[in-house]
């Protein structure tokens, strides 16, 4: 089985990260490429990111099925893109915040998501309500910490971030822990070691989801709104975009 | 006051009958200018064609923010892009069927939404949620009508339409009707008078929303979800495609 | 266009501040009336209040109708009698916490209500619930002040909303201000620069509201729960309450 | 322990069988009283004419508190003026659609509403939300029929009504029905034997809830939304009618 | 009429002060016993507890079907069992937590659940939601005492329970008070008196429902899901216990 | 890894069936045992089954927890003591409709139920509310074939769901199905060729599941409702099932 996973923005440090920690959960013969689009920001930290993203990720999505991947997982919290990429994909495609939601919601009976900056609270609440994970989100919180801040070994990431999972517990009443971007993903076994609670995070979280669907012999429905996208003309970039 | 129509579609002819439709209603001292992007698909049918229309959507965002626009109206029923929008300026940014499905919840208890293709009838289901509209949302009907159709003289879609919109009427119980779809927008008044029940349409429901905020002085918040974007640097197109 | 402004409560010199608020933002050609009813309690701080308007209320609704105006404003922020005005008048007719509600929507994520009494608190929860914008009320807050005392030029009314304004953005994380009582209409402009945030004033909402709605050419629909009032033998009192 | 049922309109008849129905099912030592407001209008078929029953209604509320009722039952199934009501009483009020809605709620997992007009639909699916009885509420029909039909021996009332009940079963897969409308208190024995399924009356259901609060030694609590009204001054009519 | 109280737990002095409450409201002419199960555990503190009192609980209702009761009330806080209950009997069954959270929804627009153990408030949002009651629900709160601890004369549950109801009304902006397990009944009414606002205890509150649905002639319906239940063949331990 | 699949009724005939099917999808090196246990009914088939069934689900859950097992299945589509196993186990624990439901949940925007019974289609809805599934379940259908018949060769079992799968996709507008009986297990891929379109089927669901979230080094937690049982000391039969 052959699983793409696709980190939007483009800071390669990144995608390399998550890929360590997929291969870390794969299943023996499952084969996972991690990459970054061409083309987009180097981290997405709003919606108006979102949008610039989502060229360069549908293009990896069309890429991925000229390839035979069995499956894709979008490895940005915000999830961008997640719809249009099943319309363009015959194979299961997985976001991290949804497959860290829905895993969080079976080990316990509430979770707080503990993310970067402050300005995308609302967007992970928005994305809670979509997936119906809504009644299991006890919170959303966030450090402050820009995103690319988690790359810098100077940065305080690694203790803000335990802090705040610390304080989720205590006062929002949740049992588990989500962690609320991409980049967290190699923080997240000592984090759970230190507070003594789950702690789900979204990248190893939907590589295992996919894994699992593609197991099942599972695609994307292509009746009602997965359908393939109609073909279209295109004026300008977007034709190039389009062919990408 | 001077607010820009944006139609995210390339289909010049569409756009320039949204500008007739939106001069129709506009106040004496409000100029109202209708655009389409430079970039993108001919037409918006699914979650793949929105993505591909954000890029030349927030240009056109940009460049009115350069040229001092008072507000912006995002013409096409998905309303794609409009938190990105509200990211990028300073006054209101109102989607068609945002302020359509507003003004039909002032006028009865519950609305019909009559739009071109099923496969975009889960998109407005997915908007009457979140607009907190889907109380009055009692159903989404679709003629299966491509919406380039909408425009030929030779299509049945007049009576497509109004023929949907009576069954709306009856077999919804409903007492307004929104129509989905900006193409639309000529053809509201004589279906409003052939069915006998108030039929919103979106474009001019946006203009005359933005209007109304911008004559109270009111502008897109910037505390919180819709502060500007934070700088990024860009890989690839996604470069130009910023400084557009 | 003539607009009919209603405050259900007997004070005048409200009556006649919410008319200035009102003028000053109507389109050329809107002619605005504000009236208070021959008959009702003084302020409206509950539910007997509100009961005891209706009939001074809708006589004026009534009168209204024979006097050919295009639409109507309940200008109290409980919306009281809301849908039997909508039963009586050909027009639109819109409550002031609906309209202010709705267009805080459009300007931010999420809103607070600041109001006068406490006692009043559930009513604007609960038309929050009724318009579909309970999502976006993140807080209904009282500085507990009678209504009459927003008029008392001794009272700390306008400091203390104010400050009420100032802890909603920073305790309930909101992004926009909805001011919880007609008898504020003078206070919004002033807090607004004060606070930097968008403040959404109620009177003048409605009144664009009825506006556009009318400039669009839309009425009450009459299918179902607003149809007109079926005729009725009346004992009593009520004989000459519903032939006012 | 002495309860008063207030019939909101002026039909007598319809008030008198009201009160044989609610002595049949008092506990022993319970006093019941049934009464009409000396004001209002003869039947009530939507929301105009509950803002015209109100005055009557909380008139007769107000002498109840005179003569030191222990509780009180509003007899119309559109519950008009139950938070008015509250505010004004001592001991519990309840609604004869609210009493009715929650013993439903008991005695199976889903109920239908058969009811009178059309027109009123919408009003009992909005008390059942504010109840928190929407989950039960699986539909609302009418046989429409005007209200004061059911009092004419030679309308085909409970036919109609029978037959509408095994529709709801058979249609709406409910498991037990509510009637909609305190003129059918005297059919409910009857139609209940007919269909093999549990028939909630709401005249009966509040009798015996105001009942059980009493017996609990539970009053309406004045903390808050239902605390007492604040005094007032009055113009015109309102005045005698506040005096009542 | 005969009504059967059964506590799920096996601990004979609770259930006796259970009967002692129940007996001081119930109608002259109704009889009431309480009992508890042969088998079981002697408290019921979480989802494995309610899990192992289910067999002796189900084995009482067959019981009391056999020995013509005319309906029941199952007095623990979690209602455990409620819905196989109801397959089992003719009559009305009734859960306490269910029945003093509708009388609370009655008396004021929100209450607070005081409780024992922390671990069991997750169990009371749940059954909120089941009942429709989440809306009237503001806070559920422990004194982390464990149950049989009200029991004991030594320990200082009157006066915790006292201080938590307070902070409920000063902190949740609560107007009535919902005791949130069965052995808190003989405290109901001190509490009350010293807190000055309703407090609802859920053993009285199902009696009471209980003997109203009988005194109306309502039962259980036995159209859909809780029909009863079909015959079935069983295995080891299992047999025993649906023979008892 | 080792993962316990518990097939909590005991028709062993039928478990073995399912653990053919588990081992299908487990990958390398995951050990899975599938158990039926020594006391319960043979089918589960509404509330009263299910409660009898737990005294001998619970022991297996034990006796997996004194075994060292990695994480637990309950296969039965009603997830009967989900979390009462919770309370007890170490590793996760999935119901097997709670998996499916999650799985179609990222295939589609919408799915249908096809199960057994009429009688048990409310305990589906219910449990897509608690697993926050509701909004993507159209609709619940049954095929009114009793359990044990999906197991008679002679029963026309396949093309009855088939063709019920069917009607679903046509007349529900749902884009998925799950199959809502465990004894459906081994006829999942079939019907998914016939009917064109994602066949979600919970056994296999539940346990790749579980071996994902065992992958993770994801536990319950132990914080909150799912803390291990409190010891209690037990009366008659109980203290067997305690001890089992």
């Amino acid at each position: 089985m052959r699983i793409k996973l696709i980190n939007p923005n483009t800071t390669v440090s990144m995608t390399e990260a998550m890929g360590r920690c997929a291969r870390r959960v794969v299943a023996p013969g499952t084969e996972l490429d991690a990459v970054s689009p061409a083309t987009g920001p180097a981290s997405i930290e709003g919606y108006y990111d979102e949008a610039m993203a989502l060229p360069g990720l549908l293009a990896e999505i069309k890429r991925g099925e000229q390839a035979g991947y069995d499956g894709y997982v979008i490895a940005c919290f915000g999830d961008p893109g997640l719809y249009a990429a099943r319309e363009l994909a015959r194979g299961p495609v997985v976001g991290i915040a949804e497959a860290a939601m829905h895993a969080a919601s079976m080990l316990g009976t509430g979770f707080s998501v503990v993310t970067t900056l402050a300005r995308t609270c609302g967007m992970a609440w928005h994305l809670a309500e979509n997936y119906g994970m809504k009644r299991f989100c006890r919170n959303v919180r966030a450090v402050d910490l820009p995103v690319l801040e988690l790359e810098n070994p100077q940065s305080d990431a690694r203790r803000l971030i335990t802090d705040e999972c610390r304080r989720a517990l205590a006062e929002d009443g949740s049992e588990v822990i989500v962690l609320g971007c991409a980049g967290m993903a190699e923080l997240c076994e000592s984090i759970g070691r230190e507070i003594g609670a789950p702690v789900v995070e979204g990248v190893v979280a939907a590589v295992k989801q996919v894994e699992a669907l593609v197991a099942m012999g599972l695609r994307t429905s292509k009746r009602g709104d997965f359908a393939y996208p109609l073909p279209k003309s295109y004026a300008g970039h977007a034709n190039q975009l389009n062919a990408a």
